[in-house]
């Protein structure tokens, strides 16, 4: 019953008001692993050059994270560098360096191929859809995350992808660039059109909202005094929710909302420190005691 | 066990992508007066000229609404021209004629001394404190409303008037710039030592957040396709938020979480129609409807 994720494994150099970090560990596949093998066993599929080490191999191992589809190849790991303003809520991206990531084409391990869950991290719309056909039998979901960049330069591709997908996790500029529809609602229409049953739609500092044909959920995001380091937390966000979800082994509403919840407080981890300094640290007590928290928080009492 | 609300009536031209309306009674205390009286008894305090003819006295006649408090003076009402773009966030001031409101100086008739809640509207600070002086004895709350020219301007005597303040009530660039914190935990903590207790932020499409010493609570905004006039519903909510309060007497957190809700069902209806339009014409069913399903939409399931 594992969930397998397509994505990248970075390293990335953060600026924030906080201070500097250089060669952090990063990438969306990074994130969502670590996050979403808290709740099911995760197949990774992503590629890294030779700056890849033992060490960093090491942050992955001990989980249920599967690494047979992480390729090494010669070259020099994908490389990001983004700076943070005051208000945290928006990286500026000063450097990409794509690297073996820009020949990147993935291949799934025959064992992969069975997976029950997929979920498509932001690459070329393409190859999203490439690994969907490499699945021997039809997962009993598919998720996607896509960005601009996509939308904007791939749309016919990326409307193919998008008839094989179940659930779309995309951020709110990019459902809105998406379906030309700046009203959540009448966006969600538009997805429904274009594949998609459920959508979920990640708001940064104003939380998430869970769309489907019965219902609208919106969550804030967890309060937290200090955040250091937004980096990945979307892509926490989309492993939590997505893992929870495999987990539960159910899309009804309880289940989404319920995944939902996980989801917010896995990024909630996140953001407290640097990269995945406090993601790695995370242990089934902080996720449950803040899950506890949380819909304490949100939960509606009897008068 | 009535609440008193001070503020502006007012003239509204207004310009959406739907369409111009000229003319239209608004002013914060119009919408907080209407939204509030569906819960508890209202009186109103404001000043009106000679162009608040009896068929706008009608708007709040037939209605828990005392206008002992309403003046009319020689002269012209408040009138306010604003403008909105495509994505309805933000509105334009493109002409303000304060016009009678200029010299407005709250005086309380003898009956309205005696109310048990007091709603100070986004008037000068100064003035906000003589009213609460002119009070024969203290509130059971005091709930204030403000905004940036006077955050600016007025800092002192805000500082002051704050002191008297339980409840305070405003927007996330408001509460930003009165405490120069950008975290909302932070600023709720900046906003404990000048006074209120209880902190609602107003974040317009993104709903609203509640502080208090022992919770955070958010609340989305209300799902809409249609959002036709967005004028008037942080006034709509403060009157929905705080007549319900009112209305219960009380301010545990179960109570303040359901004044949440009611002020988010009452600020969805403002926004269907241009002005007071559908505000008016509310009805118990469709109030009971859309807190329903409001609380069916946000409430946390059993998995």
């Amino acid at each position: 019953m594992s969930l397998l994720a397509v994505g990248s494994v970075a390293f990335d150099d953060l600026k924030t008001p906080g201070g500097s970090r250089d060669n952090l560990m990063g990438g969306s596949a990074t994130y969502f692993t670590l996050s979403a093998s808290h709740f099911v066993p995760t197949q990774l599929v992503a590629v890294v050059g030779l700056d890849f080490k033992p060490e960093h191999r090491a942050v992955f191992e001990g989980r249920p994270i599967d690494l047979e589809g992480l390729e090494q190849k010669p070259g020099r790991s994908f490389r990001w560098k983004g700076s943070y303003g005051d208000e945290l809520n928006e990286a500026i991206t000063l450097d990409t360096q794509l690297n073996v990531f820009a020949d990147f084409h993935p291949h799934l391990p025959e064992t992969f191929r069975q997976s029950r869950y997929l979920f498509l991290g932001n690459i070329e719309p393409s190859l999203q859809l490439d690994v969907v056909h490499q699945m021997a039998r039809r997962p009993r979901w598919v998720a996607l995350d896509t960005m601009n960049y996509w939308i904007r330069g791939s749309r016919q591709e990326l409307a193919s992808t998008l008839k094989e997908v179940d659930i779309l996790l995309v951020n709110e500029m990019e459902v809105r660039e998406l379906t030309s529809e700046h009203n959540l609602l009448k966006a969600y229409r538009q997805v429904l059109n274009l594949g998609p049953k459920v959508l979920v739609i990640k708001r940064g500092e104003y939380g998430s909202v869970l769309m489907t044909e019965d219902c609208v959920f919106s969550a804030p995001a967890y309060p937290l005094e200090d955040i250091v380091d937004p980096t990945g937390a979307g892509d926490t966000f989309a492993g939590g929710f997505l893992g929870k979800l495999a987990q539960l082994g159910r899309m009804d509403l309880p289940a989404l909302k319920n995944a939902v919840i996980t989801g917010t407080v896995m990024a909630s981890f996140t953001v407290e420190q640097f990269g995945i300094g406090r993601l790695e640290t995370v242990q089934k007590k902080d996720l449950d005691d803040r899950s506890k928290a949380f819909s304490d928080m949100i939960r509606l009492d009897d008068l």
